[in-house]
């Protein structure tokens, strides 16, 4: 079959590559349609490696999928051939510890898409567990149901906060994973969000997606802003999404008293946190670490119109293109969003 | 001054009522605007009483409030005079166990604005706790500041629900609360809901507000539409809002494991609940009673343009044609949800 | 094997038997060595039945277990060959939405001990997943171990009940799953437990497990005791154990504003659940079944010396009296809690 | 009245003082009995101030008291004259949004004993607010009951951990805060305690106290103990109260995927926290600033013998010793844990 490989740091190929795949009883066979190009792709076309995770064979790169059951296991029930799908990259050991605790996105034996030295699905077809495979409503196309995968992000931070009906959420960072998480805290019960960044077309981007009130905070005072919006209170949650470790060090600043913050964005060195500052507050903290059982909830907002990620979706590519597709994604300008590889029509 | 007083069982009279009242130091004075017809102000019109409150003395009927400040106490810092604003008609003794435990509604020292023996606000003025005032945003009208108590009776039902981003909700009864429900569950979260009934107008209506999903189940099956919508795995949450012995009985066929009932109807009787039914899907039950925090929480989500109660304001009376905007309530159409009263423009 | 098989209603026959039981894996092989006698073995015996499930072949009895490690599947990690241990009677399927959302004990799916068609384990050996097997302390004895199992029910309600440090409890019933209850919401963190029955031997038993206060409420007024405690505030929570109808149809009565009910004894009728009394206290109401994840939890309170159990185990017999042992269980005396049977030494 | 007065850094006198003092409707006057003495009062003894509280005036100091009411305030009626009591050292202004929602401690406005310009209680008679006097048990001493002040810091800790029955905390450092929040886990539901510090008879001293496991981490490796503790998984809760940067700096290492920190001891500076090694584990955070609610759970569950302060009551001091008994707190030996200082027998 043909795939996008990465061959190794620097170069991606898009040529013949065999994978043998047997399809089990718990499994389904899927054709891809649309897949989309993550941050993380494109740090393993340009620096071979994240963290531990190193490409010493040519790897299929691409995670965030969707595409057409075409192959059912003996014991699937709730699938069948036809049925328009969209895929949860990570296979957790359904014996583990944390796995049965519910938390499989903890399990450290996950087997991630496009983690060496796990393949991706830049590629015709996939087999995977049917328990992590999610029928889309109609009038939800293959182009949105490959944006699950990063709203699920937001969809778990939307869900780790916990958010009550009418908060007043921030969401710091207007790169995909803030849009994300902003799109996720409006559906999920806030009444409004106020986003900050300093690139300014980020910010006008944001503004349209819903009630957000941008805030460039290479010029305008973030303190003031929420200081006008809640009267003095402060915004009930902070979802830091920038990973930039300035940024993350202020979190407890624009927080109101019983506030919680989630921190999303991964900043690359230990933050300078200010024990005493979230004190005064008795701020809760939550952390996210991918998502777990946040698919369906996704989709159900996507199907029944309270949430609408096309805007994000600024760019498409089809599949011979893909190396060109990733060499844009390499120097995204700021009005991108996102960009998609269409493997099939 | 002019007031809508109940002088007893079924005798309403708009006429003269002097009411003095003192401004504390923690108070404000409000002319009215709007104020609401509530079915407890229609039942102490017909019956007289609500349970042990009975009235015994001329009273001034109506706690569905918004209007203007005219005056304000020395403490007061966050209201000026000429802010437009709604009230909570309960005021809880601040000395109370309940109320320094957030819990204000509980507090069963309330004295609850048109509840024998405190009086309501269908008259011109009123002084009011500042704490207890809410500043209504330019985008909110009168009218809506108004719907503004009922709807928080669906917030505190939204909020105790503990919604998690995209949860399925079944709402039991399409009566004027059960609407403020169903508005409060989708701008708190819920992807979708299921709303029930057996009056179709009030279902054609409830269609109209979002992704409301209409089950007459007098000529449907509930657990046919939730197995289809759910792939046989349940709600996540039932909203009783009938307060029907029979449909509350039924709160837990439709609901999913680990799923959540909250109470908001009330039934005059004791009901039939079947533990052994709540027991294998662990369900977790909650009760509303009134609403404690949630007005400034409705205020919000209604300026942001997530919950729209415009829909549910059907039938508009002028101050002077009161007691027939009464008369007119005791009879609603089944095409009417709620009746207001413009007390003054 | 020798075991003791429910032949069929009324007829119990310690004899030889035989089952045949592969070793996956996952699995480890145990030689069984304390076996408790629970109600629903009992009830089995003398009725032939527990709802839908009816014994129609001979089934071996018994699901609260203790044992010795005798062999290691392949991938089994945590466990080796010697080990003192105690197990879960239950297992679910791993691939059913329960098990994965960490709610095991909610999968339909799920295969028990000794409830028909599946053998229970009084018997000399048996294969189980290691993933439900826990290693014993060295402190802790087998009678102790094979107590886990009705604790374990206990540890859920007192797990569901979300208990707050200091909390009081009310715990209906004193009977097995009372005092277990009451033993694990001790160790979860009330200060005290206020205890009902109307059989006094059982409650001056239960007066000697710790901080427990005896309420004949056949002689004594509860509410007047909760008053007298609480000083007019009412419990903050009350564990219902006792499955009698009018016991559960009053749990409202002694809760304090904000409280919360937890059933945990099954009602064979619904009962009459009085919704307006729930909601003047804004009550949250809980339902066990069986349990989840609390395993380990028990063991460690019972190694740690936080909970102690063995007060409990009043009456023990030789695996060659185990038909005697069921006899007895049948007519248990109330000064009597728990029968076990040593399978071996 | 004598009073053991601060009249600036480095100078304290036991002199007469006068306060003048009126009784409220909702006041009690209270004859002082016993005084503990805090690292805070002595910080304002040898240092003149913490952060922006300035000892500008003589200050009388004392904060962690008991005694006995003289004097009933006419709207109390919970308390009568006689009653041995404890009392909240701070009193928060009711009409704050903060205290309305239940979180008074945290009101900007509260006004706390010893913290200028507000006199403490090393002094013969206080009045003070009923709402924040709590009676104690017949079986509770005054020095036991002037130990619930610090005391409530660890049950606020306890309580924000929501420890579920049976968890495995650690408490790092063993400091007088330490003690307590070790004592309030493991009566809040903790199996046990693993304890760390480099001082090795406070660590002794600890190890006395119930299930807690000693690690001295100048000399042994924490997470080794983990390790072998929880078979590798983890501790559930790490409760940080050492106030050290870099004990601060490794909570997330020995915690257990969806584990929770809580944040007790205060650092001086912003600690260098690790983002990506808390969301590996999804990890929680929590921070407590003073205590709300906890007095009557404290004093609840010393009443039941469930919590036992009096090992940590190491030094005691008469009213004409008080500054002798500073000059011992000033430079106390690891031996000692409080120092307290009966006003009046």
């Amino acid at each position: 079959m043909q795939a996008l490989v990465l061959e190794k740091i620097h170069e991606l190929s898009l040529r013949d590559f065999p994978v043998e795949e047997a399809l089990g009883p718990h499994d389904v066979r899927i054709d891809l349609r649309t897949v989309g190009i993550c941050g993380s792709d494109v740090h393993y076309y340009t620096h071979g490696a994240i963290g531990q995770f190193i490409v010493r064979e040519p790897m299929i790169l691409g995670h965030e999928a969707s595409g057409v059951i075409t192959e059912v296991g003996s014991a699937v029930t709730h699938l069948q051939v036809g049925d328009r799908v969209c895929m949860e990259p990570g296979i957790p050991d359904p014996n583990s510890k944390a796995t049965l605790q519910g938390m499989y996105n903890l399990d450290p034996a996950v087997r991630f898409w496009a983690t060496p030295p796990v393949h991706g699905v830049l590629r015709p077809s996939v087999v995977h567990p049917a328990a992590f495979t999610f029928k889309l409503p109609d009038n939800v196309s293959f182009a949105e149901g490959a944006m699950v995968e990063p709203l699920a992000v937001g969809m778990q931070a939307a869900t780790k906060a916990k958010i009550k009906p009418g908060d007043l959420a921030i969401v710091m960072g207007a790169g995909p994973i803030g849009m994300v998480t902003a799109l996720a805290a409006l559906a999920g019960g806030c009444s409004q969000v106020i986003m900050t960044d300093v690139q300014q077309p980020k910010l006008d981007l944001a503004a349209t997606l819903g009630p957000i009130t941008p805030v460039n905070v290479a010029k305008e005072n973030l303190a003031e802003v929420v200081d006008r919006l809640t009267d003095g209170w402060g915004a009930n949650l902070v979802f830091e999404c920038s990973g930039n470790e300035k940024a993350a060090a202020g979190v407890f600043a624009p927080l109101c008293p019983g506030g919680a913050v989630v921190f999303v964005g991964i900043p690359l060195q230990p933050i300078a946190y200010d024990v005493a500052a979230a004190m005064v507050k008795e701020a809760r903290v939550e952390h996210v670490f991918r998502y777990a059982h946040v698919y369906p909830r996704a989709i159900a907002l996507m199907g029944s119109g309270k949430l609408d990620v096309k805007p994000l979706i600024t760019d498409t590519f089809r599949f011979h293109e893909s190396v060109r597709a990733f060499d844009f994604a390499v120097n995204m300008p700021p009005t991108s969003v996102k960009a998609q590889i269409v493997v099939a029509d």
